[in-house]
């Protein structure tokens, strides 16, 4: 049984290991988001806290299994990942998969930053200037730079249904989360995405309609994308619609 | 003999490799830096376009050893930690020491985004306003953190002298770049922080003391701190020096 921390509220990184622990069928308890005595969110902060803790993480997610605590959601991802057959075997492909979920961690940290580009510490109204000017970028030159990227790597392994190639692994998922995400935080941009990148889509597709994920989906576990999370939906960051 | 692909006229990531093979004594070729046929920046180019190669890189750093490219900082440190002793044996202390690393590459991004908080395409004279916003911030809120952090794990392992205990990792090799970055970019931050993080700040001066690191910070191998690459020194993006 394993135990993830993680802020309850909000899909955020843990959501990566989530969908892991789900394709998995590995059982998990989502701790901050229960209550009573050793859960919710003070059981996380204890960790965090570090008092008795040697090796504390540095910020959630962070997953206790046994006696391990493993933080870092890409670190949490390796360590899952040959666990549950969501890695591949051989170690270049396993140093290749963690490659590309390094990759989809700078994304996921510069989708961040499109709405808190000053400081995580105030509110997207105390930086929604700064905001403007740091989506626009994005949108116009970052996220094409990666999903064009994970396009190149999926047009690689032609005529496999994954990344890696024949076989899913946790990056899959990860890039599942990445187009749901920024569907939801940039529809517009992702609409005319779809018709560039369609092997990202596809394979986007395929993960929703995995039955253990499309069973998550549906279930109150997944928790709904929301404006406290990574992925927001701010319009006026998008700004209208362009027809390219 | 390895290959490090990296820009040629910064520290930037590659520092993180580069002391990690020089530590290790391991021969390497720094290829954008050497000039003709097969090397300098077009050499480097090429593998990022990923014409001919399965598994492209998204950015530099990226080394290649025999038929393997490695790409991600942090990844390409995972790579070479067991086969030069830079990493622990047990599975969990390999975990724990990426754990820091990745912690250590958050805090490399937050330091690139203080003189960068819009756009990497832009100069930071286009940004000016928005980076003393972010760094003010940074400084404030942000840098104690991180560091507060590794000293509490460096006083976690009381009576040793490194990171994950007795033996040198390269978690401890990033830390002293950390804290020589730092130092270049924020003299009168780390002058104050030197006082309170005196754990860190004595494992920096043990690292600059090795032999083998000592000898390349002599040589033109390495590169010095300057305002093109992640630790700058823009004296305005401080303020003045602040009693605390």
């Amino acid at each position: 049984m394993y135990a993830l921390y993680y802020w309850p509220t909000i899909q955020g990184r843990g959501e990566f290991v989530r969908l892991a622990l789900e394709e998995a069928a590995a059982p998990y308890r989502d701790v901050a988001r229960e209550s009573g005595r050793g859960a919710g969110v003070p059981a996380l902060l204890h960790f965090l806290q570090g008092r008795a803790v040697e090796r504390p993480p540095f910020a959630p997610p962070f997953l206790v299994a046994g006696r391990l605590i493993v933080g870092q959601t890409a670190n949490i991802l390796q360590f899952l990942g040959p666990r549950h057959a969501l890695a591949p075997h051989s170690a270049s492909g396993r140093l290749w998969t963690h490659e590309l979920q390094l990759t989809i961690a700078d994304l996921v940290a510069e989708v961040h930053d499109t709405h808190h580009p000053v400081a995580v510490s105030l509110y997207y109204q105390e930086q929604k200037k700064e905001a403007r000017r740091k989506a626009a970028d994005f949108l116009k030159n970052r996220v094409t730079k990666y999903l064009g990227y994970f396009e190149k790597i999926l047009s690689n392994v032609r005529g496999h249904h994954y990344v890696l190639g024949a076989k899913l692994t946790y990056a899959d998922l990860s890039l599942f989360q990445i187009v749901a995400g920024l569907s939801y935080a940039f529809p517009n941009t992702m609409a005319r995405a779809s018709r560039r990148f369609r092997r990202l889509f596809a394979l986007h597709a395929r993960i929703q309609e995995r039955p253990r994920i499309a069973a998550y989906l549906a279930s109150a576990r997944r928790i709904a994308f929301n404006e406290d999370g990574i992925f927001r939906h701010y319009p006026e960051l998008e700004g209208p619609l362009r027809i390219k």
